[in-house]
């Protein structure tokens, strides 16, 4: 296993003390592991949580400032944050108007926020929704999750139910935008070579030279199948296949078309990957209003992409545009 | 090898596409494979222009906008571009108050915009100022390279020489932040992998799955020796003490310090690295006034890092602050 890392049971936490050093504006809880904006909690804010597994930075800890999350807690590589944590990131993030989570659908995480919720319901009194993110078309049912897995559009919820809040919305209001966006985005995505876990030391699944898996899961959960290497063009119609037959993309104001890296993919690669999404949509009719291309949501050093397809209007729109200040998605400010 | 692509031949040009479609405030020359800001040339403002081989993404188109770089030149992968590409950027980017070029120290580099300020000079009677970084403590005379090699601290050049032109400042004055940032800056990088040039189809170098290369150069060149592997805090060690014997970076304002990704290696590894090296400047009495965490110029798929020092002071925190907005690096506006 070849990693920067010092301990492998000591990841998380020496990560998390990166962060706090890199990020002076944001406030780190090291002894539960939740990361804070510094504002936090804003009086009359709906508050946003999420948080997961580890190893898919910067998602959640670096969506977390002006116009996206207020907290997000950091669970041991792909393992569900504890409720003890979820609900410390509850409390403090309760300004008063309520709290939305965040959860992407693997049973441990939905298990884990709904206890969280009734902890911090029960002892302050707050008031939680839960929105569940089940954006990918892979798979029905898969290691970890009944139903379809939360992906890629959980980054793109962040964003647009966090500039919600951000404008003052009430909590049904805002966990409305999360549940809209949530219907109206889908994702597929592909691994070029298996991630490691530092706990295991070795892959977590041996894929061929030859061969790579479409569909993969971000904890390397089986995708839908394993084919032989192919040029970028047809894997990005692999993959846009099963996302625009799973729903009509097109008409409206366009989509939101975000290129994801797996986290040992570098850049060049995903901005060619880009240049093939838009030419399949082109293809499809389908316009595209805004994108984003980077390495958001990842599965450790796996090398490999994913594509999430939101259909946008324009409320959605002028949420994406909307100024946000976090370590990893910045604009406006 | 397995990688994102079509025809390893057109890697770079499928890149730029990509570029094009995700960035439409920038204007891409296809022909010259140049990356512009879309309102160049700017009247009356320096133009800056910076370039290399591809496969380092996101340096250097990814930092083309206001408050960097007016253009980027994109080689062929670890090629230097050719005179003709860097005059029609140098061209597309003259406002009338001459132009800056930031070149890293590749022989081939320095060579061929040398080249094209002549034929500038020849063509369009602009004034044209070239400052060379030389960053990179790990070896002196390399492949490819006299003298030391130009890395990381490219990055904070152009962010600081592009805030200074930003503010009208004359062509000597911003070339003069250039080479104090040069100047004043340190580098050192380590590969736990090699990377994979796609026109050769296989790693660079061998690298035993027990060891790493310190002082790794971002094409694969040679580094100062190989080690075993170990933990993170004696990776930062081992970078840090060859940079801060090289240059005394106590007293003053404090540090910029960069911990930069190699391409193949996650963000989560890039703040636990972040921890460390912090940890090694505190021993040192150095304090960290800014910091840059991310992979900001990569060599394709190698994992790795490295870190960069600049010595700061007062002015160039300010020109740190001052407003970008590009793909790759954005604050303040």
């Amino acid at each position: 296993m070849k990693k920067l890392i010092n301990d492998p049971a000591d990841v998380v936490a020496d990560a998390l003390r990166g962060m706090a050093a890199a990020h002076p504006d944001l406030r780190v809880d090291h002894e539960n592991r939740v990361v804070f904006r510094g504002d936090a909690p804003r009086q009359g804010k709906v508050g946003l949580v999420s948080g997961g597994g580890s190893g898919h930075e910067p998602m959640h800890a670096g969506f977390v400032g002006l116009g996206m999350l207020d907290a997000a807690c950091a669970g041991e590589v792909f393992t569900s944050p504890v409720p003890d944590q979820v609900a410390a990131a509850t409390r403090g993030v309760d300004g008063g108007a309520g709290v939305l989570h965040i959860v992407k659908n693997y049973t441990g995480d939905v298990m884990n926020f709904e206890m969280a919720a009734e902890l911090a319901a029960a002892e302050t009194d707050t008031e939680v929704v839960a929105v569940v993110t089940d954006d990918d078309v892979a798979v029905k049912d898969s290691l970890y999750t009944a139903g379809r897995r939360g992906v890629g559009v959980t980054v793109l919820v962040e964003k647009l139910a966090g500039a919600a809040a951000e404008e003052g919305r009430p909590l049904a209001e805002v966990a409305d935008v999360a549940r809209r966006v949530n219907a109206a985005g889908r994702s597929m995505g592909m691994a070029l070579t298996s991630c490691t876990v530092p706990a295991a030391g070795r892959p977590t699944f041996d894929l061929p030279d030859d061969e790579m898996e479409i569909g993969i899961g971000i904890h390397g959960e089986p995708g839908r199948r394993r084919v032989p290497l192919a040029p970028a063009r047809e894997v990005a119609e692999m993959l846009l296949e099963p996302v625009l037959s799973d729903l009509d993309m097109t008409g409206g104001d366009g989509v939101i078309a975000f290129v994801n890296g797996m986290g040992g993919t570098p850049l060049i690669e995903l901005y060619l990957m880009y240049a093939e999404v838009v030419a399949v949509l082109e293809k499809a009719g389908i316009g595209v209003a805004r994108n984003l291309v980077g390495s958001y949501m990842t599965s450790l050093d796996m090398a490999g992409c994913s594509v999430t397809l939101l259909k946008a209007d324009d409320e959605l729109l002028r949420l994406w545009d909307a100024p946000v200040r976090t370590p990893s998605l910045r604009w406006g400010v």
